[in-house]
């Protein structure tokens, strides 16, 4: 299906059922497993290893934190079910968890203890679905697809998705206030602050803002990166921040620069290969609506660049965020493994 | 103009804007100044003497919190402006601050720093216009009234106004990290927590879904009761434990339980008069959408109980919240007279 005809189709359709209806009989049986070794893939041998090496770590790690979410979210027994059922929806319906992989790969230079990792790492994934439910709202992006599955507002009505929303974003700092992670408390409570800052105004939320007051208008390119700094990057960059952070002995300053070198270099990397990725990807692979950003006339790095460039550029992030680990020697093996697992990721 | 019209207003006009301008053509010019000594207001000369003064510590404390707000809230100058200015507008336009004057209350009996419950009850009242915004929205309440002005959807859009409630979530969760209140961090900590217990599934937002759930259906009192004590009374429980907890020695376990009476039937109170003043006064004196509740078919303490009832019913709250400070003795003055208020209040 040609992207100017997903366009339509994305535009052309009255409800959200209607809509996700026929996205889904245009794909037919999905399958999201990242097909690593596709030929429509471009990847070196070398990162091919480094793919394959690093999952067993992955697996692990996204196991540990599901587990966590699945017991700490909310039972769906428990009234108000419905708002449960929603919230445990969004939260656990098979994301990559690419920011808890780099919070533990980033808790790898301080030996930090996975108790505490798995804790913000969950966080962080709650404040991560909390956003994409309400990205996906009519009144934002008005998207009916998600990770292969009906948006949560398609599946359990408008309302109840913005309160699923909602009380995601409190439960992730419920666990941040709750879980004893660091012995300094007073660093844990700047954790807190650290979360809401990357998830508020300056941060996420204030991405989203600026995304949606600039759709139809011309961006630059500076305008582009200081947007995308905000509404991906500060998720991305806080992760790894506090990932380091959950050691009781905290980076020393230097490395802590290098770090924050690394982390806004990849921030900045994972959005452009998201563009990337929404221009070349078709909607099974992605598990959510692509040719969305041109249908919506939406600035991206892709229409600003090209997708030549796009690329260099993405390369360029790439090779910029590797040189900020060389600092860390052989503790930043596994944050090197991540930074190319984001540049060859596929969805 | 009779509740029935004012109900059949709410449901038959489109948009928001044009709604807003029908309801602000039957306003006329509004007064939202509370007429305390109004002769539709039943008000004993007792009660009226502990409003008077009440009145200057009210204020002050109102001041404190509003110029902590106008202070700490993002600069609208800042990008992303609209974004800024939707947050300001929805948290500045001239609440009651009924939770910052409990917490100020309750922060009476144990000597708590005024510059700790400015931070808190910012935070408090974050929360609250967070929930205010998003319970407006076309696909909660859908109103265009609020605190005698257009609703923040109305004046900025759905998708900015969604956006502005997200942030002014996060913010009240960054304050509490980032201002030092309490020598012990792990009991600030603790009021992350509890905060975002009461703003999550298991309180507010809780409240709100099951509110939404039970739309066009029938309650019984017990589950009007569970409902409610989550929607309205999570926070303002909340508001008065965590003014009491601002203190570096917290309250000794027989006045906690104490303190956790009165707040409990405080917070039920709250809601009773609501649902009273909802029937009772008229959209002017709110300066919201009066007779909403039974617009929308909601179940409210005034179509379970009758008016009658649910006016006794409020008034053997009150009791039970003042008996439940007499364990303070005089140091409980200011809570006693903020039950009062709540019992007499008008909007």
């Amino acid at each position: 299906m040609a992207l100017e005809e997903k366009g339509a189709l994305y535009g052309r359709l009255a409800s959200g059922e209607e809509r996700y209806a026929a996205l889904k009989d245009t794909l037919g049986t999905m399958s999201l497993i990242p097909v690593l070794n596709s030929e429509r893939t471009r990847i070196t041998a070398a990162t091919r290893e480094m793919l394959v090496d690093i999952t067993g770590t992955s697996q692990e790690v996204v196991g540990k934190v599901d587990t966590f979410l699945k017991t700490h979210l909310p039972d769906p027994q428990l009234a108000p079910q419905r708002l449960h059922e929603a919230m445990r929806y969004a939260a656990l319906n098979g994301g990559k968890r690419i920011r808890p992989l780099l919070a533990f790969g980033a808790g790898a230079l301080t030996e930090a203890p996975e108790e505490a990792l798995t804790v913000v790492s969950a966080s962080l994934e709650l404040i991560h679905a909390y956003s994409l439910v309400h990205d996906d709202l009519p009144c934002m992006d008005n998207d009916v697809l998600r990770r292969g599955q009906p948006t949560c507002h398609v599946q359990f009505g408008e309302a109840m998705a913005l309160l699923a929303g909602d009380t995601l974003q409190s439960l992730a700092f419920q666990w941040l206030g709750e879980f004893p992670l660091l012995e300094d408390a007073s660093r844990q409570l700047r954790m807190v602050q650290q979360l809401a800052l990357a998830s508020g105004s300056r941060g996420m939320g204030g991405g989203q803002a600026i995304d949606l007051e600039s759709t139809g208008t011309t961006l630059s390119l500076p305008e582009l990166e200081a947007m995308h700094l905000k509404k991906t990057g500060a998720l991305i960059r806080t992760a790894i921040l506090l990932g380091a952070d959950c050691s009781q002995a905290p980076l020393p300053p230097e490395e802590q620069r290098s770090l924050v070198r690394f982390a806004n270099a990849l921030g900045l990397a994972f959005q452009v290969m998201d563009d990337i990725l929404d221009t070349e990807s078709d909607t099974a692979t992605l598990g959510k609506t692509a040719g969305k950003d041109a249908a919506g006339q939406k600035a991206t790095y892709v229409s600003i660049m090209g997708l030549a460039q796009a690329k260099a550029l993405a390369a360029d992030l790439l090779s910029t965020s590797c040189d900020a680990l060389t600092a860390f020697g052989s503790r930043g093996r596994r944050l090197q493994e991540l930074a190319h697992l984001v540049h060859n990721r596929r969805h």
